[in-house]
């Protein structure tokens, strides 16, 4: 059996060891062993750092040994006295001293580990998240779920403070897809019947401010049944708020002053609020995003008067469609992107549905694509329309106006990219406001909402609800940051008839709208206040402060791209008897 | 259409407004209209209070005709100036005033409500929980709410100040049933395999120590799919901590340091600490209970000594099959308990297993069941025993120790009930340690595990483990207060070989272990520091905390002893191709 920690109890973090003198008891995690013939020293790590412990074989053989039979990984608990290092590391907290070791504790031995327990790994991921336990052990790793810890607490502190309650809303809940698939539960009791995990507290939340508790919030479990992609997990944490007797500008506001907190004091750095606003169509109009990354230029430019007597097919046939001509100036981009790099420009664009690519590469002289249809100073117009100096690359995308965005603002973000100019160090935060209210399903052939059926239109749209729906704003709003979407919100509807109209403009019948919404409907007829909301993801917020590159890397037990645990081996199969109790059975393979 | 609140913004809560003279809008729910002639009062509610508000037909005939026409339940906003009020209401924060309206906006008319939303309502919990959102309007619910949120944010400040880190665990883990059946979510990508919900944290925050994050909480939501008796949900929040580099007492401190923040912060209730602590043998020696309610006397003693000589079958048998003669003295019982109402005591005393009961029942002069079988002096001696005076009524047993305990320890809190002697404002703390490690299963003549099978067994008890499991103890303890366990808590198994000792004691095969616990057990391999931990009923402190009858007068939308809940219908019925891609079926009724 390993020792006892029995008659000693831990006075110091090995990361806070500093007080020369004092007497210390430390415990933690033997980061690494060296012996130097008459001294030992151990490097022992517990999650603030580590410290360095001093064994003497003069002083005391015995212990001597003990010492220097610890391996990495062996948890250990040592007394003694601190003392001043004789080399130092200014790099450490704790580099300028020591414990001498007067009593040292071997609480549990350790085997080799599968990977080494360093910063820097070099491990696959497939085995650090086998052996999850370990990986968790590395310094990065901690300080994320570490900062991830104080982010939550900060939101919580904030949104206390402003007259927040937070309330749990239910996980097991009625089944209500929307957007995304549900996880589903069998009912036991209820054989057939079943319950759903929340995609979101939305519906609660909303009848919380029906019930009169005006402002909620509540870190809240969500989950969503999606085939995942690289950062997606089937489970996520979204700060999930809504307030009563509000409009849009005052939810806003009041998320602006939890974003300038929590980047404040958990970063130090000092975001400028109130943050920048930008319609959804202007930050079509400018970025071709409506998640505009804006720590750089490159904004798309409107040349279609510039390039309107120039006698090319594609400019011309592009503005007699009704679609236009824009361009994206690439500063500095001459020099990296070659003809062969442009052509793989080219082959992107084509991929997004753009039918080509004209460009101007202005390395010692322009280079123009579409050269032998200039006429005289039809070049210079175009350059000054997009601000264009030597050494610049100029994209221009000739087609419907969707097209033509959507592609110079996938392009403008490659070459962003490729030539390095986004600042690391920035955080651009957007407000995206007046979001469309439908958006076109092409494969049906029908406008659907696009946002929950619940999203208030702006009042000065209600007309076109039924004539003309892509007129139609949402008092709906995106927070972005550095091209992220973070958050959405928008004000909800109140009122009992507009709602019915809202169900019926999305084509749901009578018998789906019981189905589905029937106490939520019923609610608002017993009144309730103005109220809207949003749901943050405290995830991508975490992933974006640690400057990680994964979720996985702020998620203490995250699964894989397959929704699978590779540490626990879950999903699993269970027994025949758990099924038959809840009155279900597993399909044949065949069937 | 109803009115909009452009132009307004909310400066005060209803029931914050107090300051004479000032200019305030308020917004919330009509509580209730009187007309009295050339006046109308409305009276505001929202969850901080009410305020009146006045309107004049003199001063604003349209205004006043808007007033008039409100009704209980509309959504208003008003801005007005704050004046005395002429008929004051002392029993109000607001009583003194009242806003003289000059801007009212009728936000959302009201139907008339299933039930009336008042602080005593008689309605049924069937209704009130179908239109929950209704019923969560009246004041009691909305403080309980409040107050919730309050213990929870107490809870957060307290352990984050102590150097806990909250780390979210996943709610779709691996199914391994402990104790309780485990709810299942079958998994769409790998078919015929399931996620389970975590009926607690128990695993991941084990693995949580493995990894080095030394001290943990999560106010973590837990599921257990069981018949629900009425002081049980089906999902329910546990403030779930582990510590590392500690023992019990460490623990215990610690927790015992929240209990006296939280009782003082919430409740300004002193608590005094350290709390008692009752070994459960103790507990049970005395008070016939693990979880007994120490507010009153009715202590159990052991009289097997002052009856030795009374040639009495029933005390003499007893005895001589090794068991005990226990007496509880029910001060100034004799008046209520008449012998009409001891027949009551003696039955009930069968129905938990005793074979009767004797007792002695001192009116103006002790009369005892079995006088005819008292020698001189036997009458005396019992009495002093018990320290029995006039008024007093004795229940005696004679049985098996374990009966006779049960049994007494369960007559005990009936008679306090009954004699009204349990001090409503008094809570009792308890720590109750040295739990037994083993419970012996009548029904399948073995000894199980008393706790989870990580327990660490008390260091003296490890001989016993094989040969005589009743001796064992473990290093696991409960949380008492006011008679119901609040708490459970231990210490863990961190050696590995122990382990698999425990696995085998419990009967598990190899097989089982690796199938249900391989990842756990492969953990320990790498080495843990000594952790244990506890999880802390929250729902269960907020119900004694509101002096609430239910869990569901502190859960917003809790579900009934079906497992369903009310408002939304769920669990509820899904569509046949939700099932088919998940790959299971529901089975036919007459499978």
């Amino acid at each position: 059996m390993a020792d006892s920690m029995k008659g000693l109890k831990r006075t110091h973090y090995c990361g806070e060891v500093t007080e020369i003198g004092a007497e210390v008891v430390v415990g933690g995690f033997v980061e690494r062993v060296r012996n130097k013939g008459g001294v030992v020293f151990i490097v022992l790590r517990d999650r603030t750092g580590v410290v360095q412990l001093l064994f003497n074989d003069e002083t005391d053989r015995e212990l001597f040994d003990k010492a220097a039979s610890c391996r990495s990984e062996y948890i250990l608990m040592a007394k003694g006295q601190v003392r001043e290092r004789e080399s130092k590391n200014d790099k450490l907290k704790t580099g300028n001293v020591e414990i001498f070791v007067t009593d040292l504790r071997i609480l549990a031995k350790a085997q080799t580990t599968p990977f080494e327990i360093v910063n820097d790994t070099k491990a696959n991921e497939e085995i650090r998240l086998k052996y999850r336990y370990l990986d968790l052990r590395r310094a990065p790793l901690q300080q994320n779920i570490i900062m991830r810890h104080q982010i939550a607490k900060v939101t919580r502190d904030y949104f206390y403070e402003n007259g927040f309650l937070e309330i749990e809303t239910p996980m097991m809940m009625k089944s209500t897809p929307e957007g995304a698939r549900d996880y589903l539960i069998p009912s036991r009791v209820h054989q057939g019947k079943f319950y759903a995990l929340p995609q979101s507290p939305q519906i609660y939340k909303q009848l919380l401010m029906v019930a009169g508790y005006d402002k909620y919030i509540q870190l809240a479990r969500c989950f969503r049944d999606e085939d995942l992609r690289a950062d997606r997990q089937p489970e996520f944490t979204q700060i999930d708020l809504e307030m009563s007797f509000v409009d849009s500008e005052d939810i806003q506001e009041c998320v602006e002053g939890f974003i300038k907190r929590v980047f404040k004091e958990v970063l130090d750095v000092e975001i400028q609020t109130p943050l920048t606003r930008l319609t959804f169509a202007d930050a079509m109009n400018r970025y071709g995003s409506d998640k505009p990354d804006t720590r750089f230029g490159f904004e798309i430019q409107d040349i279609t008067e510039a390039v309107k007597d120039i006698d090319f097919s594609v400019f011309k046939g592009a503005v007699e469609e009704g679609g236009t001509v824009r361009a994206i100036n690439v500063k500095n981009g001459a020099a990296t992107y070659t003809r062969k790099e442009i052509d793989k420009l080219v082959e992107h664009a084509k991929g997004i549905g753009a039918k080509g690519l004209a460009y101007i590469r202005w390395a010692d002289e322009p280079n123009c694509s579409f050269k032998k249809f200039l006429g005289e100073g039809d070049l210079e117009k175009i350059c000054a329309a997009v601000d264009a100096k030597e050494g610049d690359l100029v994209l221009i995308c000739a087609d419907k106006t969707k097209t033509v965005l959507t592609t110079l603002g996938a392009l403008r973000l490659i070459c962003a990219k490729r030539l390095d100019v986004i600042p690391e160090d920035k955080y651009n935060f957007l407000w995206i406001t007046e979001m469309p209210f439908f958006e076109y399903d092409e494969e049906h052939n029908t406008w659907v909402a696009a946002h929950h059926p619940f999203t208030m239109p702006m009042e000065e749209c209600l007309d076109y609800l039924d004539t003309c729906p892509a007129n139609v704003r949402a008092k709906a709003w995106d927070l972005v940051l550095n091209g992220t979407e973070l958050s959405s919100g928008s004000m909800r509807i109140t009122d009992y008839e507009l709602q019915q109209r809202m169900f019926e403009a999305l084509g749901m019948t009578d018998e789906e709208i019981e189905a589905k919404f029937g106490f939520l409907v019923d609610a608002y007829r017993y009144g309730a206040p103005p109220h809207g909301g949003m749901g943050i993801g405290l995830d991508r917020l975490a992933m974006i402060m640690c400057k990680a590159e994964s979720l996985r890397d702020v998620t203490a037990f995250p699964k894989v791209q397959n929704a699978s645990e590779l540490m626990s081996e879950c999903p699993s199969f269970v027994d025949d008897e758990s099924l038959n109790v809840l009155g279900i059975s597993v399909n044949k393979a065949d069937e």
